[in-house]
């Protein structure tokens, strides 16, 4: 199916509720409204510089959840026709992971050849628009897509990389229904603002705090800034750990070392699996007593918990997190 | 009077001031235009779960600001109805504290049943919305105490417990007159947004931010997360005297061992009250010259500032701080 | 020329961008679009109280960047018509600096008097209005100089001085062209808010970082706080790092001794004016080729990045800093 996400491995919840979401399964009982075919896993966004083969055959066996074909900042200018000539390849392979482009900015004049080489590659997932300032700039992709590929189920990452994005962020997050994740960048961001960048972070908190926010409030997945400096894990760990803790559900990583700290500090935590799993524990059998919501811990639980549980639940399989089969 | 605040004591400066506000007074200048009967104090709000017949019965004797009878997260499921029948009681209390009662959120299926059963008590002076994310929920409210108790002088403390609730938190703000506080609640708000708590807090300090702000906009009062573990009495006072550098103006409490400390550190500083003293004082001298505004420490206070230092004044008077008294 | 930008000294790279804007110049390659006529340096905004005769005369040879002479705060209220009849000769001052002044703000009852004061001073570059809360602040004085000065060049600072301020920022933001500046003011804001000042200064950080992220939105300076203790060197150099860092472009000062820390921590770093300068050189050589975009460590300098280039080098020029020359 053009576009679709594929998922890693079939587990048993993921099979159980899948099935319930089609069948009049017996043994679990249902979630209406649920979807779980959105909830897909973007910890690791990997760019991968779409000029450099060798670079591409690597990231075939990446285990980053996103792969993120660049044809902008990655690849110089000499070199763009070559990387739009290697998309479709690299957008072919046998990756079970998402498969993404990141394209020349909005206005840079490179995007619409950029577009023509992707939007009908049937493994494109998603398109990372870099430096999005206004709903204009996602509006632009989106009607190329409604006329090159109408059939195209692809999503949009919008990148926020400089202080007007940051200020027209809600617009940005409501401007198409494709748009599912914000990201932020960095490096542009603050050579778009003049601001410096120190050991300790705080001069983005700001910026990155608005982002993760506003994803939130409209149900997008945050993707937080790259760690520029890749050799140092344990900078990397700091950092994914607090954007973590700041409520960003990925990170973009620039290196194939980064990739497992990163999916590790952005998995659901072992604490937050147990305490999902207590949840769908007591609705499926509060459900047979044929009660709505129930009573955990002298805390009522309602609906939107139990969904958030379930979504909890599929992410920690997705990652392989334990702990996270129902029902026995 | 339906749902008017009572004050605790009557003290000079409270008495002179409600004097000149409807007699001619001839010891004080007048200052057109400030009300001070809106000028509450609501440093500790302390919840109340209205299912415990006992905990209601201590709550009569709570020196907090307010207390907050609870129908919502305080009281289980099959406890609610239970809940329902005893907040009537509790809202007839001899108190002369503010009273109000926090309602199941808009949208959880309880909230109707929660309003029928309160709005009619006399004593209701305000009601707390959980988990408001848009004006509809406040409008949800306040249709149905226009219908019910249309002589209701009831008040509204809207819960920003979730991103989306930060993100639409001017047009909450400015829903309806009645909205008389912002206030934040950090446990769902961090369930809704991934954020983890730390030690340090600073994962918070942007949401804290936005609402401590939006209220001062719009001349609201701004009320603080609670302080979970209710043991740790330095961890409280940190927390509280940190919500009031930040510009909260009280603190939400889950036990009575908690209303003390808050109480203490959201009261006027001493600071701030001779400094108050000083401009009214300047004030009542410089009008029985003839003057308008004037001169102290070599800048113009003008009528704003008067004000201003008429209402730290009453909230000093209001909190038992000393130094209150004018025009000795 | 009524209001336009004096420029300390003439320096190569200014004089051939000057030139290259109005001849076709042989040597430089031309950059469409680039006005830099726009980016002036406002590093230090010194007060001086327009009351103050001694002081006035003194200003007359002070290194900041922007005087700004004060009728507002500085000035006593029995003292306001004195400083009003002093400002014209302080606008007339041989100074090279811009001028402005700091006029009482809008709904004070002084600030009609005050632009009547100034507005036909030739030497008027920018007006400062304190406590900004609305657009129809701004248009207020905009309204006022189009009326009585329309030959005027006149910019705006606005102040942003209190939460409805920074809650109504964008607008105030976007009110008129000719707004040229957002500045933050700490004292009024923390009374404004209840805010208390502490020595890590986190308690501003939201504020702040909400005026320097839409001032640079919309292409405008972003100017910090005061540092109010004039005698501590070591505060006021930490202060203005961390406002740099920030991406504020400048600084309030209420004090002759701040000028020279301020001027040094906001102007452009050597490390910035050689990244820049690199890619003015690139540039320069590759259009020699008849290249437009080009290629430097493998990233792609487009047109933004080379206008960002030329403007840090102009700033850099401005005030002082080496290694700005090009090709040589």
């Amino acid at each position: 199916m053009l576009g679709s996400f594929r998922v890693a491995r079939r587990t048993p919840l993921l099979q159980a509720i899948r099935r319930q979401s089609t069948t009049s399964a017996r043994t679990l009982a249902p979630v209406p409204g649920l979807d779980l075919s959105e909830a897909k896993l973007r910890r690791a966004v990997f760019y991968v510089p779409c000029s450099e083969e060798r670079k591409i055959q690597k990231s075939l066996h990446s285990p980053a959840d996103c792969i993120m074909y660049d044809l902008e900042d990655g690849v110089s200018l000499n070199r763009k026709s070559l990387a739009r000539s290697l998309v479709a390849g690299a957008l072919s392979g046998p990756q079970t992971r998402e498969l993404g482009v990141r394209i020349n900015s909005i206005g840079s004049g490179l995007e619409a050849d950029d577009l023509a080489a992707i939007l009908r590659c049937a493994r494109l997932d998603v398109i990372m628009i870099p430096k999005v300032e206004t709903p204009g700039d996602i509006h632009y992709v989106t009607s190329l897509v409604d006329r090159l590929a109408p059939e195209s189920k692809v999503k949009i990452i919008a990148g926020i990389e400089s202080a007007l994005g940051v200020v027209n962020i809600r617009d940005i997050a409501l401007a198409d229904k494709r748009v599912d994740a914000l990201l932020f960048a960095a490096e542009d961001y603050c050579a778009d603002t003049g601001i410096t960048r120190t050991k300790g972070r705080q001069e983005l908190y700001f910026a990155r705090s608005v982002v993760a926010t506003t994803a939130h409030a409209y149900k997008l997945q945050a993707i937080d800034m790259v760690t520029m400096d890749f050799r140092d894990m344990d900078v990397l760990r700091e950092e994914s750990r607090e954007g973590a803790e700041m409520g960003f559900t990925g990170k973009q990583v620039i290196h194939p070392a980064q990739v497992d700290v990163v999916q590790e500090c952005f998995a659901p935590s072992s604490e937050t699996v147990a305490k999902a799993r207590r949840i769908v524990d007591g609705y499926q059998k509060h459900y047979t007593l044929g009660k709505g919501a129930f009573d955990l811990d002298g805390k009522a639980i309602d609906m939107p918990v139990v969904k958030w549980a379930y979504r909890v639940l599929h992410r920690a399989e997705l990652a392989g997190v334990d702990g996270t089969k129902i029902g026995d």
